[in-house]
């Protein structure tokens, strides 16, 4: 395993300096932890509900790459792969707070889940009112090697933005943690994997596969997911994953909203053929896509392959994805 | 080789067709070529020289996902590794020009430089003004397997930003080829691979690295640099690389601006952590670093490394460079 590194325990106190150093106009780090808090000229008068997000790295740019102006108010950065410790999350809401409580986002992993929960109780203590939201997105497997119940996915970034676009907009705690949910409820996401991450501390791929083989339904973590079958044209995989996600939804008009996300080790060229694949199929099933997006948005170490998510989405909902913001990683 | 593609021949015009229907209000195909034009609302009515770049694909996003505004007005995609046949590039300026005439920015690559001069010609017979700039960035070796003298790599992202500010505040053509040569002339780049690129209509890596090792001074097209070596840490790279680029400034006071670009297969964490370690030890030196980017803006297909762009920067290019754009991949 070749990286471009110093000592594999330095990796993330290094990556969130860099991200920090080269960004100073945007966020700034938490003294002690690894998590950034918004550092922009407006965010002090901004007067809004915190939302704060993390979870383990590996999947840059999520989440210190979507704070700022719009997005998440601070993110707290685990060690790879690894949930970040309840006292590094409790900094996190405490640089945010502005008395108007705190919205926590949480991938639905089972460490993810235990430590925000112990940071909340720390942060309710000091009479901070908080609110959780637990993103399970993923519809491949039910319970999961980390996570009991869905997992939760690339998802995440679109839950992520409606819900720091209504933050920024005034949304009180109550209501956006209903959002949130709402939001959460109508987010379907699969994902496969031509290749499997190598976690750096490990040094080699966390299962194999064949040069003809994929994986369906893996998680971010190197999880197996439901299949291994031959690879196909990316027209077959978009019409294959587009037919699974879309049978979860029992209405089917309306607007949707759709992102092709990369794992890390794909290319965007690829990304881009197979989300022209994927909104050729939506318009042919006559689905009506009034946002989509494309890129390395939560991404799963040096894994190759790309996750599809569909949201059926209020109108409101475009809006807010639409909106500008300015992060370094949206 | 397993990639999320459909037939080889197809990759170019599904990725653009994929990158034109995620962007509608950003940019638009021009008909019967894998060239995009600006497709905002503001273009129209912003009447300013046009700006066209383009070369072949594999470097995503370069240079489609950089055309908006104020940046690029219209880019032009050749096949992979592959420059653009004069015809696309002749279309791009035409749907261009606006009377002020067109200024192409072109990679020192002969095949670009051939068919970029090619198009200048046919524009000019149609009595639109043209000029051209020729980036050069790559200090590493002089002459390579594609190029006469030096490559054009990372640091065109840099020249395609300040040009593209300057066009947008109403700049005329001879002072934008002019600001552009003055760009170009100070800034001076550095590649490193880990891991060669594979042309999908190939199937193999370029060229083969044993399991320690890094090469040298790369293009962004496979070609090989000046020394293997076996692979250092982060921090002994970036000062090497440093190193020999800060000796081709004569007069290091001033202002700077630093681009780590990562080269696809490399990930955002390990370019954070370069570039922490870039940033560090410029500050030793007391480089006055004003501005500073981190990404896969300039990559080659799936290669595994980064590369170190530093550019002498005159305050206003600085200020040029933090202005905002709409772009796809800025």
């Amino acid at each position: 395993m070749k990286k471009i590194i110093n000592k594999t325990e330095d990796i993330v106190p290094e990556m969130i300096s860099g991200l920090v150093k080269t960004n100073p106009d945007l966020v700034k780090e938490i003294e002690g932890t690894t998590a950034v808090v918004r550092n922009d000229e407006k965010f002090a008068e901004q007067k809004q509900v915190g939302v704060v997000s993390g979870g383990g790295s590996g999947h840059e740019p999520l989440h210190a790459g979507y704070v700022g102006d719009g997005m998440l108010s601070a993110a707290v950065a685990g060690e790879v792969f690894t949930s970040p410790t309840p006292d590094q999350i409790y900094e996190a809401i405490k640089a945010v707070d502005q008395g108007q409580g705190v919205l926590l986002i949480v991938k639905n992993y089972s460490g993810d889940v235990m430590n925000f929960d112990m940071a909340k109780e720390m942060a309710e203590a000091d009479d901070i009112e908080i609110k959780t939201i637990v993103v399970d997105d993923d519809i491949s497997v039910e319970n999961s090697e980390f996570t009991q119940g869905k997992r939760g996915v690339a998802g995440t970034v679109l839950v992520e933005k409606i819900v720091g676009a209504a933050a920024r907009s005034g949304m009180n705690l109550t209501d956006l943690a209903k959002l949130g949910q709402n939001v959460i409820d109508q987010t379907k996401t699969i994902g496969i994997a031509l290749h499997a991450a190598t976690v750096p501390a490990v040094g080699h791929p966390g299962f194999e596969l064949a040069k003809d083989e994929i994986e369906y339904g893996i998680g971010i973590h190197n999880e197996r997911g439901y299949a291994v079958e031959k690879i196909k044209p990316s027209n077959q995989l978009a019409n294959e994953l587009i037919e699974k996600i879309m049978n979860e939804f029992t209405d089917k008009s309306g607007s949707f909203a759709v992102l092709v996300n990369g794992m890390g080790g794909t290319l965007l060229m690829e990304q881009y053929i197979f989300a022209n694949d994927v909104l050729n199929e939506l318009n042919d099933k006559k689905i009506d896509v009034k946002f989509s997006k494309v890129g390395n948005q939560v991404t799963s170490l040096d894994m190759q392959g790309v996750s599809l998510t569909i949201m059926k989405a209020d109108d409101s909902w475009i809006k807010m994805l639409k909106e500008p913001v300015t992060t370094i990683g949206w």
